[in-house]
């Protein structure tokens, strides 16, 4: 189903905000699940909408909420976000440290007990459109395997990394596991085999099967070095927020349980002359002879923001499900509990 | 051939004296040469201290540098390493920012114009168990590809995580090409071929000839993403120290031109009542259920400390070449030129 882009986002407002959202709050969250959608991320897109709605039903979810912060240090902003919804939470945290990077040099947001940042790229863009570099960890509940190990027990802990450059900034935003879990379960729902390689069983033993790796756990992209990075972001996000670990990671994927994971935001103030240097390399790199003639080297982040353009133009595909989910919830008067 | 120690350390530093080095300074190049033996990562070993006295000789390295830096903003101490040895500036540079991070919370060096750092776990490992969290990352002469591309365009740009952890802390030391260049040199010698996916030829093709490679390009590790990151951390490097990007890069493996690279080095205060959380996580990951009955689960930094306590006892094993090369240069009189 094609759905234009302002239609989809008055949509989702009404549904947070029968759920009890604030309006500008509202706004917030519908534009990370919006941006999510034009780049084509849809695991982090409105999907992800009634749940959301559920977890504000269910009181694990403050739509009201904002976070309350203050400076640990100078230059280290500690948010208790208090079960707000996470792009809510992290938009604040951001006003703060932006600010204060002006003057230090760097400063970060150690938050915890938000609701799950979604595209995390999305905050780097904007800290990086505005002339600062960005550097954001987030972590998840337990899906990826330690290498060489049968269990689950690490978040798919993604990082995002935003540089300012012309046109448009350098905008990394990646998992730590080689796949994602909202892959595996799309894979399951279509019957279609996993390549091998992805992911284990509830034993730990490889598995192709999609519906049997729903129960296991995500293979860490890169072997042994991306493992290393999914645990030393686990321990940096954890050491720095006091954040859950592990398998204690609650409240991003479920409706019912509060959000345990923690959240870090770096912003640094840049050597103001490396934008032309940075931009001019960035483009070397896009000229780089391809190994596929018909495939140019893609910088990170220009894949996604040519598909935002198009579908900015010719509105977002959504599952008939989901749109159905989004309009009933639209519809419903919200019911106190 | 087998050496102890004492010795090694005693002939390494009398090598850097004859070729101008202040003693002292000697003693911390020294120290981050053996540790690297020591622990199994023989590319950052003594192998690298005959260029380094080639360098010193003609003029592209100051053995007498310290750097001269000055806070650009509260947080950010800038370092000119004025040509000095990789590990005497940073090592300089970590005791101001260890210092301020404990009133700002976080600080960091951004160094430009030092040597080669060597193994950057090292430096992680000592903010760590002095009870601080580092991130550590720097750029090299551009030796891997774009993930797409046919030529070397990026550094292998390694990253290193400290975190505090009882008995020992994590250290994650890892480069983002999925081999090292000196890994490449060492097949080609011995006539091994290179595993597939490893490496281009000067072409630009995909190639499994160690010597072809040689004057190829480095494959990123884990494919788009860790292409991701090596670009990402060439930014964040370049856009910090203003240093030179892609092929402007030289002075970490020629012996003739100054060093233009740059490091990053992160000291961040943590919640200090995460030691012990983060240590209890530590050993659930090392108790996983293994894939291969045989071998544990390993957390980074655990067999790089297993293997210093074994050449602690059983000394160091180094080519034979090396040793007399050593050898020879601890015996020379330094000509001032």
């Amino acid at each position: 189903m094609r759905v234009e882009v302002a239609e989809a986002r008055q949509v989702a407002r009404h549904a947070l905000i029968n759920a009890g959202t604030p309006p500008e709050l509202a706004d917030i969250q519908v534009a990370a699940l919006i941006e999510a959608e034009l780049r084509g991320v849809a695991s982090h897109g409105l999907l992800r909408l009634p749940r959301l709605v559920e977890r504000i039903r269910n009181g694990v979810t403050d739509p009201a909420a904002r976070g309350s912060g203050r400076w640990r240090s100078p230059a280290v902003w500690e948010v208790d976000g208090g079960g707000g919804l996470g792009p809510v939470v992290a938009c604040e945290a951001i006003s703060h440290v932006s600010e204060r990077a002006r003057e230090t040099g760097i400063a970060l947001a150690a938050i915890r007990h938000a609701g799950h940042l979604g595209a995390i790229g999305w905050y780097a863009e904007r800290i990086a459109s505005a002339g600062q570099i960005a550097v954001v960890v987030t972590t998840s509940e337990a899906l990826v395997h330690p290498w060489g190990g049968r269990r689950a027990l690490i978040g798919t802990n993604p990082v995002a990394i935003g540089v300012p450059a012309e046109p448009h900034p350098f905008v990394l935003d990646m998992a730590t596991g080689v796949v994602s879990m909202g892959k595996v379960h799309d894979y399951a729902n279509r019957g279609k085999a996993l390549e091998p390689g992805w992911a284990l069983d509830a034993d730990g033993t490889p598995t192709t099967d999609a519906r049997r790796a729903r129960e296991g756990a995500i293979t860490p992209f890169g072997g042994a070095k991306g493992y290393g990075l999914a645990l030393g972001f686990e321990l940096l996000v954890a050491g720095l927020t006091g954040s859950a670990l592990g398998t204690d990671v609650t409240g991003t994927l479920d409706s019912t349980k509060p959000s345990t994971k923690g959240d870090v935001i770096m912003v640094i103030q840049p050597d103001d002359g490396m934008v032309a240097p940075i931009s001019a390399y960035l483009d070397e790199i896009r000229r780089c002879p391809p190994i596929d003639e018909g495939t140019a080297v893609a910088v990170p982040g220009d894949r996604g923001r040519m598909r935002k353009a198009g579908a900015l133009v010719e509105g977002i595909e959504l599952p008939d499900e989901i749109w159905a989910a989004l309009r009933g919830l639209a519809a419903d008067e919200f019911q106190e509990s």
